[in-house]
């Protein structure tokens, strides 16, 4: 295709290319640059002695720098969407969106950085070597298994806060209305037997935290059918969903572990038949977080099952991780956090489920994104977490 | 130091840190995100349909994404103003207001990047797997000798542009300056007799569009003396200075050489006496660009020369690099330009020189860097030449 402005204008009938024309981001000064005045307090001379300061005392970039209020949004773009591995420049449009995101649901700087590189070491290299330029790391959108290597690798390498968003925003919000669910139904976490459809970041990351908030029992299935003890070819990741997971050791596959099941959670792309759904128990929970597709339909789904949410905002229930990532970040930065520890997690799933309150009903597990009361109450509930774990800074 | 908003407070009272708090910079959304709608069109499931386009079509990420606004303004804090070797995260304060001048000068978002790493393979390489986000890179206080071979490298690696401010910045203006200051005097560049003092990053480029420039000749003294074919130790970059330099083959101090010289050019910090200032011949041409400290006092430098230049704000004719790149990028930008040519810096050199027009005299040989036209004269003569040169993609 040559690109010609006859030809931008064609594909800019689509309202989203239209809107994405020329990018969603700017680079803006807070101070005033009027004059030689302005200038020599902003830049040189002035400056100079902002550094000095900084290079006898290191921690004062926070305090002079816009360091402490901006993340880096990371991708190297193996993951994007349900679109896979697209490359880099592909991938920005999405990092440019959650960096909007960011600034305006928190108020949090955020700069996507959509990396030539896919190999582990020299993402985790590049990103060690970034660090001094932001106060945390927004992982985004790295396929698995390399993401969990890459998160963890730069957790211990870093003492800023580097959250994979695709693992734990999800997680996350899905434990947020699953509390809510269980309460609507008069259950407690540990009473569910959950099945989860696919092992990729936000299944490994949603069994996780579900395991660490004392769910009954989870099994989860990858495409070959739920993951058990033994399994041929199993990865070092699966291998150790193995050992947390499926405590009756059960071989089938996703549809046939859901006869009984309390909980369907699907991250996976897959689909679900309504008879299995039909075949889970009484008051079932269904989340078919597939986007733009879920596993069941949330109308055939409600037929059978008390609670249904998806990833969709035309549906209710929305499972959306803008409900947690803003606020997670701004309330890390806030306290200069040096980590984003599993108690943040919860408390921000807890702040989140809270917010619902006494609303609660069928179609109302989970706020809108748009509804002001989130990010406050996440914000507050990470900070005072951070401050409780010991990893706060201020 | 135990940071407390106390010793914050205190450190306040100077009017550069009251203005740095907080940083200077800030990322903001160019699009509505009022509801579920914008965020349907701006996010998932809207993006999508870009990220798509720009897989199929790679240019396209120029046009729906910020990146062909975006620079990357890249230091590995190891040669900050005249501060020396402060590390990264001291250097932000200046990435920072380099970047806010971008976007005041030029409409350029910049973003400041500040890397742990000083190794020049580990700095080529990281900058290769930043460059699918940005439109192009400004190297920035990188200390010489290693910034030539980071720029040459990345030059060569890269189909952005690639631009080591320090060096070129300084190299444009100090040539518009040259060449108002040899008008004013009857003189072509050609019938000029430079001396440089100073081989590092802003030495060498100064000298090197210079000679590209046609002066008369040109001797280049670094910290041992003159440069010349022959003399021990010299570093690559040092040998080849000295077979295109220094045409008599002097031998001496840069005080020495500076008897019945034209020009004199300080890049160096070090000094200059009055009485080599007043050996130089008639109608002399001194710019002692060393910051905050010209190697000579522009008041007794002016005694014996007609012409005189330094960096700082407070005396007539400041050599200012803000005058080139935010409109070098600019246009090399606009016009999506592959690389930055040296013909395209002398474009720019000679716009800068043109604005100054009739008004010539002895203290306006160079425009204010709020002078509104610069801008836009640098801007349209670099994207022209970029035009000229086949560099451009549109």
């Amino acid at each position: 295709m040559t690109i010609t402005p006859a030809s931008l204008d064609a594909l800019d009938v689509d309202p989203a290319f239209a809107l994405h024309r020329g990018g969603k981001l700017e680079v803006r000064s807070t101070i005033p640059v009027r004059d030689a005045d302005d200038l020599s307090l902003a830049y040189t001379p002035g400056v100079a002695r902002v550094c000095t300061a900084i290079a006898d005392t290191p921690e004062l970039v926070n305090d002079y720098t816009w360091v402490s209020n901006v993340v880096a949004v990371v991708s190297d773009g193996t993951a994007v969407l349900g679109l896979g591995d697209i490359g880099p420049a592909a991938a920005m449009p999405v990092m440019e969106g959650k960096a909007l995101l960011f600034k305006e649901f928190a108020g949090v700087d955020a700069v996507p950085i959509c990396l030539d590189c896919t190999d582990v070491d020299a993402l985790v290299e590049t990103v060690v070597r970034l660090a001094p330029s932001f106060g945390g790391i927004n992982l985004e959108d790295i396929s698995a298994p390399r993401c969990f290597e890459v998160e963890d690798r730069l957790r211990s390498l870093l003492d800023i806060p580097v959250f994979h968003d695709d693992q734990h925003g999800t997680a996350i919000v899905a434990l947020a209305a699953l509390q809510n669910a269980a309460r609507l139904t008069g259950r407690s976490l540990g009473d569910l037997r959950a099945v989860i459809a696919g092992a990729g970041a936000s299944g490994v990351a949603v069994t996780r935290i579900l395991l660490g908030a004392g769910i009954g029992d989870v099994a989860v299935a990858d495409s070959k059918g739920v993951i058990y003890t033994g399994r041929d070819g199993l990865n070092p990741v699966k291998e150790a969903l193995a050992r947390d997971t499926n405590r009756t050791g059960f071989t089938g596959s996703t549809e046939e572990a859901l006869s009984g099941a309390d909980v369907f959670i699907g991250l996976s792309g897959s689909t679900v038949t309504e008879e299995a759904i039909m075949s889970m128990a009484p008051d079932a929970i269904v989340f078919a977080l597939s986007n733009p597709t879920p596993e069941v339909h949330p109308e055939v789904a409600r037929r059978h099952a008390r609670v249904v949410a998806t990833g969709r905002s035309d549906f209710p229930n929305q499972i959306n991780n803008v409900l947690a990532f803003p606020g997670v970040f701004r309330g890390a930065l806030d306290v200069r956090a040096r980590t984003i520890t599993e108690n943040m997690k919860v408390a921000a799933a807890n702040a989140l489920a809270a917010v619902v309150g006494d609303d609660l009903s069928e179609d109302y597990v989970i706020p809108s994104p748009f509804d002001p009361r989130v990010a406050p109450a996440v914000i507050a509930a990470v900070a005072e977490q951070a401050r409780l774990d010991g990893v706060a800074r201020r």
